[in-house]
């Protein structure tokens, strides 16, 4: 395997999946000059006039579709930990007997664990898409027959748009649909909120399946997935289990080092002038941030002032902020509680949102970037304020991107971090894997200081009287090695074996992924 | 010009504008082997990090753009004959010295009689788009440069997405948008409605350009056109004629005779076995239709039914069905008057369509087979049940087609007409030319009764004890020539000379218009 620097200084393989590859630039220098993906034309002459597309099971669609060796398969994650719907997929091409199948999630979760099986019978070649914890593990032990292709949610839109990744067939699980195709996941008993991360799926794939618990009459209203673009339909008892698709609850975080940096990031986005009239930021649904949204709202009702737009994975509390007039809009891309999705389905103001606005890099701009300010996490950073969020730092490829690397664009990047877990120092002489080049990252926040990218002299000087512990990130990480004995011990890995690259929002490749020795 | 025979008979010139063609080959009988339209992969690395892409005036933003000789620009005529911006946009390349533009609107109107100059000094090439009224005559004249391209609303999306039309330069009037380009129809003093007829110019032009008179903080919610797609945003006083965009009010027919058409049509409907819970059907904003609105609404809440949808054309008519519950949804394509305008913007089962979801015949399906009956009408039918809705019976150019062709796909299609006008009998032997061919057509409803036609045995035996009046369509023919003297005079046109052609849905060319002597 042939690796070669890219210019972050990472080694990279030149192919992967035997497929040439571009090697990350630096931030914005990739000019791309192709064209976009173009789907075959279809005709109406094609389908059955009555826009009737039920097929009596998935395996039957499947083969309907044209299923064989060597296809690319792909879903989505909004069933998140619930989803049985790629489970059923590959136990219908296993007992057909297909071989060599690509899976393209837009993420992978611990209940795909049963998908194992299919890695190590060759039914599945390999997956490219998040692998979150038991596939992860399996991937670092150097055990999937292809490598892994690790995107952000932008670049994964990006790359089914520019035709890097072409999908055979696209499934695509629809808490409710009506027999044309027209989905949406607002409504049913499976319901998840939007459905965005499906959007380049249906676009873009040869064949799309539309799986369903709830069918209802045509028009299915909303239709966040159209019709017009899918092949069949299909009704299933179940999509999953409900209870690990959306929370009854999110809870917020108790730990006192963690609420007091969710303290320090509303203070700083204040005394950074951030929380103003007409501000917007990016709220997820981590313990952390979910409490910087009540530590802002406090600040936002004391000044009285009232925020343009929320980006979220939206959660109750931004449900509130919404309902409460401290925020005009929502802006959703995935919704993790019942009270999240109850908005979404009844609050024109809570708005679904899709890879394609929010976060694709290849488009004529997009929402990220508008973005005041940022609040994320990483599973580690370095001196240079690079951040890793994919692997441990005993190498181990335990988590995906999400949309992270596209939410570094924001005008205000703030990484939320302990500054150890589990007596593991988390800011580093340089990460394990790069997934976020430090000139986009702004801010550093640890229970043991605030660390601002000495490039941010705008953001140095507005708060340095501000009383917050604003320190370098070099004195943050010398008193943590005090603490913790040292750096962690280097990843016992062979440097000679890449079992995942991460790409990076523009599909060049940023850094690889080793296998555990 | 050599003119070859199509399947329906009608003679279509091989090339137009120096374009091969496809001669019409039958309804469902052509299959596209292409694939569809790429545009280049954009990056937001060329586009404002802010997200702010205001131009200061139409001409800077059409500079930009790079217009030059013999570029193709496009509009939306969601803003009917109270638009200015068209005319606005021709003005600029006219000042800038550009020459031989095509112009692709999805219609033009009496407003745009401003642009015969530019058609007459060479500033535009040709019209491809229904012409309406003065530029219709203009066309029938012989004295446009280029051959006139007639498309349904549906071949309009079809062309753009088949890359038979390239847009080089989008112009999209938008009531309310924000900098990024998100924009839509449902707010502020220009307020349309929806503005669907622009997502197809919006996906695949080469540049597109947002022009608002009511700028709005990002985001602009909803974004019926979604900023991802625009290139720049310009704000200027006022997109034309409020009370020309929209309709205070639409006006009922006070016809006796039209009324009797409207009554035939409902009570024909009910005997089909048409009106029963759940149906749909497709209703215009014409004085007949309009009329048929309220004959369905007294049966409906007589035999207690409830459609399912109503497809609009939207009106307060249709606005007063969702109110009282008895349809579940307005399926909108474009909204005529204000009430229809609220009722888009403030209840959630008004919903916008597209060309794309509605019409596009090149899809997985669309909409318009869906639709249990469909009321249209026609400038002229013939008795094999063929029929004009572009050309008069002396040969005039002066209606579109919009998406008349496309409704023809419905389960029912009845077309809604008066037998003569200004007595001029409208049921002739051929019609002059032809945009919809018999085998679509299944009844057509004159003041002197109803005719089946012979294809649908099922609808004769439906409503054959019914007590209305179903005569053969010969027969009608036989009494008006009667009361009229005889048919109409033979169009005097020059057959050696096309003006335009009239598409298809599938993009090939199914008549030609000839050149008034």
């Amino acid at each position: 395997m042939k690796l070669i620097k890219n210019s972050a200084q990472r080694l990279v393989p030149e192919v992967v999946n035997g497929q040439k590859q571009i090697p990350f630039k630096g931030v914005g220098k990739y000019k791309p000059d192709g064209r976009i993906a173009n789907p075959p034309i279809r005709s109406c002459s094609f389908y059955p006039e009555d826009g009737n597309k039920l097929v009596k099971t998935l395996k039957e669609a499947l083969k309907k579709a044209g299923l064989k060796d060597g296809m690319t398969i792909s879903t989505h994650h909004h069933l998140r930990n619930g989803d049985a719907v790629a489970n059923l997929i590959f136990d219908a091409a296993h007992s057909l007997g297909v071989k060599n199948l690509r899976w393209f999630p837009s993420a992978s979760f611990p209940c795909h664990s049963h998908l194992l099986r299919y890695l190590h019978d060759g039914t599945i070649h390999h997956i490219e898409g998040s692998m979150n914890g038991p596939l992860g593990k399996f991937t670092s032990e150097g055990k999937m027959k292809g490598m892994g292709v690790l995107r952000s949610h932008g670049g994964r839109y990006q790359s089914i748009q520019d035709g890097e990744v072409r999908i055979d067939i696209a499934v695509i699980a629809a808490p409710t649909a009506d027999s044309f195709g027209n989905a949406n996941g607002v409504q049913g008993k499976s319901a998840c909120g939007g459905l965005g991360f499906a959007l380049a799926d249906s676009e873009y794939a040869d064949k799309v399946i539309v799986v369903t618990d709830n069918l209802v009459p045509f028009p299915c209203v909303p239709w966040q997935i159209q019709g017009n673009n899918v092949d069949y339909v299909v009704q299933v008892d179940s999509l999953g289990d409900p209870s690990k698709i959306v929370s009854g609850t999110t809870e917020m975080t108790k730990s006192p080092d963690r609420l007091l940096i969710a303290e320090y990031i509303a203070k700083f986005m204040d005394a950074a002038g951030i929380v103003k009239e007409g501000f917007s930021y990016q709220a997820g649904a981590g313990g952390i941030n979910l409490a910087v949204i009540l530590f802002l709202k406090e600040i936002m009702k004391k000044k009285g002032v009232k925020a343009r737009f929320i980006r979220g994975g939206s959660t109750k509390y931004l449900v509130e902020l919404l309902e409460d007039g401290l925020t005009d809009y929502i802006l959703d891309g995935q919704t993790f509680d019942l009270e999240a999705v109850r908005s979404m389905r009844d609050n024109p103001n809570h708005v679904m949102t899709s890879p394609f606005t929010s976060y694709n890099y290849h488009g004529k701009g997009n929402f990220a970037s508008i973005v005041d300010a940022a609040i994320l996490g990483a599973t580690e950073v370095d001196v240079n304020f690079n951040a890793n969020v994919v692997t441990h730092s005993d190498g181990y490829l335990l988590h995906g991107i999400g949309g992270w690397q596209n939410c570094l664009f924001s005008k205000c990047t703030i990484l939320a971090i302990p500054s150890f877990r589990d007596r593991i120092p988390v800011i580093l002489d340089e990460v394990t894997t790069l997934c976020g080049p430090g000139e986009l990252i702004d801010v550093i926040v640890t229970e043991r200081g605030i660390a601002i990218n000495p490039r941010r002299k705008d953001l140095i000087e507005e708060t340095m009287n501000s009383g917050l512990p604003i320190r370098s990130i070099k004195e943050i990480q010398k008193e943590v090695y005090e603490i913790c004995g040292g750096p962690p011990a280097k990843p016992n890995v062979d440097k000679s074996k890449v079992v995942a690259i991460v790409k990076w929002v523009d599909g060049t490749v940023l850094d690889s992924v080793y296998k555990i020795k």
